[in-house]
């Protein structure tokens, strides 16, 4: 393998880094009046509402650069955040970039992580529009703010679930947190050594979810085109179980989701038996699947079940019955949030 | 002194502490639909462009805890945000607050950085709508994006000076950049020791500008009063040189300053002597000023002379003429961005 070229960030500085990061950036929305270069980037949405989201990914808690190539942090930190949007049942339009660097990364990392960043933009169409660039004294610091649009009457908020609405969610499950098993084991086989190339054939999918996901603009614009509004919404970041908390709290309702409903693929499912996991905690609590989770009105369950990639894995309850997961032999669990939580004690 | 309560974050965990940390935040501003507790915030700015800048703060680079109390930093990590609005000649309105936070903080630490942040927030009406907080494996990291608006006639950018236009700045300059100075003195002096209790009096004033600055809100609204629009503006983070030059650059223009005309505190200057550097450099390079630099009209002169804490350092000229400052004996030297660069080479 040839090496790279290294171009060390002090021969361009902060601002001469920004500006060969940034020099190529083509604004593609109206509603993006002015870009990168101010103190601030200006937007205009006359007739719209906007919405806000952020995130912050520290190296070493939300990323491990031993096996994520910068162009797919990149990819993943801007698709985490477009995610977020959909969820709303928004589009997103813009996004900022903030990044501390350490002085183990050069030039050509940075444009790496660019190369990640505008690809997974250019997808979705969203506008690069500022940022900061910094340096950090240890790891990786990312920081995105995603801003998107949304028509008042279309936002869907986690607190809008009503009895009886069913339980819906895209894609699969665990796939993600099985794609990070894979990676931490091979990661521990092959410490130390030099010119690494383990054997992940039969397992792409896995590695698929967990370094490139893909936020799910596909089903917000197939529900839109069939007039269904989803009564509550999330996107799937800390697992099902976590977020089915979250709109069952927020909702005063409570839900039941059945074991045999909970989408998974055959990748997910080998995977979690050679590590001697059970499959459905894995996909109850794994995490980083990006999916949406979503009730729909009862009314809408035949329109629903046209759609390829939707699953109803449930229906919303009175509050009283709780949260429960019934199990393919019909015995009822409360459902926990052992969710992805980086601050609990160890 | 007595020792605070601390409470281990990891009591609270990822949501409780946001909870806690964000349950008695109110909303303030129309703007504002819909704060913390979604997957975005939803905002609404009907007739209004919107003004959006970020920024990334690293333990180490940016801050130094030893000498910065977390209250201060929560109170100056909104306000450097809330400059940039202003810069733009804009409102700032929402801000979201990312944090990294390592095991060494408790509960209290958080409180306390919220503290300051919420103080920062209300005294210029601005609603905290969202954000992240997660943990860090070693420094702390915050990261603030601010969203403001203002009237698309009234928006000024850096690209707008022309020649002949005044060059005018606020309030003092250099102060901040000797506050540190001075806090890294006394950090040195009493390394190792317990029970710091240094005497900073006299010094009260570059203390203040460098803990707490404040974002000039009131020179904004004077302006707007006396029916000012400023061609070119922005705030002045990295010193003096570096914004002058920036202004430069993108209005395709020069400058000339004067060494008299530079506003400078009497600590500034006495602290300056005592540490041998020369007070000029420290106002043209310090950086964190978060002062207002712009340019106007000349025919605006008079009504500008009449403003409180405004003073007039320069003029703008062709762009042959470079960027100029001519010193009290009448020498011209060429301007260079020394500015505050954590990206550059030891």
């Amino acid at each position: 393998m040839q090496e790279k070229n290294k171009t060390e960030i002090a021969t361009l500085g902060e601002f001469g880094l920004i500006k060969h990061l940034t020099e190529n950036i083509e604004l593609k929305n109206p509603s993006t009046r002015y870009g990168i270069g101010d103190d601030a980037a200006v937007l205009e949405y006359p007739d719209r509402q906007i919405l806000v989201t952020t995130d912050l990914l520290m190296e070493g808690v939300h990323f491990d650069l031993t096996y994520t190539p910068l162009k797919h942090l990149g990819y993943k930190s801007a698709m985490v955040n477009l995610s977020d949007i959909y969820a709303m049942n928004g589009t997103p339009r813009q996004i900022t970039v903030s990044l501390a660097i350490s002085k183990r990364f050069c030039v050509e990392d940075m444009e790496d992580f660019y190369t990640g960043l505008k690809l997974a933009c250019d997808s979705h169409h969203v506008d690069i529009i500022g940022g900061d660039t910094t340096s950090s004294l240890t790891g990786l610091a990312i920081s995105i703010t995603c801003i998107g649009e949304a028509d008042k009457d279309k936002i869907v908020y986690r607190n809008g679930a009503h009895e009886t609405d069913l339980i819906c969610v895209t894609g699969d499950l665990g796939a993600a947190y099985m794609g990070l098993q894979l990676l931490e084991r091979e990661k521990k086989v092959f410490q130390g050594q030099q010119d690494i190339n383990p054997d992940f054939s039969g397992k792409e999918y896995l590695l698929e979810r967990q370094l490139k996901p893909e936020a799910r603009r596909d089903i917000i614009e197939r529900l839109h085109n069939m007039d269904i509004k989803p009564t509550a919404m999330m996107d799937i970041s800390d697992g099902l179980s976590s977020e089915l908390m979250h709109i069952c709290t927020q909702s005063h309702v409570g839900c039941r989701i059945y074991e045999e409903r909970i989408p998974l693929d055959y990748q997910t499912a080998v995977m979690a038996e050679e590590l001697n996991m059970n499959v459905i905690t894995c996909a109850l609590n794994g995490g980083e699947d990006y999916e949406l989770l979503f009730t729909i009105p009862i009314t809408d369950h035949e329109k629903v079940a046209e759609i390829e990639n939707i699953r109803i894995i449930g229906h919303i309850t009175k509050p009283e019955l709780g949260t429960a997961l019934i199990t393919r032999d019909g015995q009822e669990f409360e459902l926990k949030a052992q969710g992805w939580n980086p601050l609990q004690k160890n």
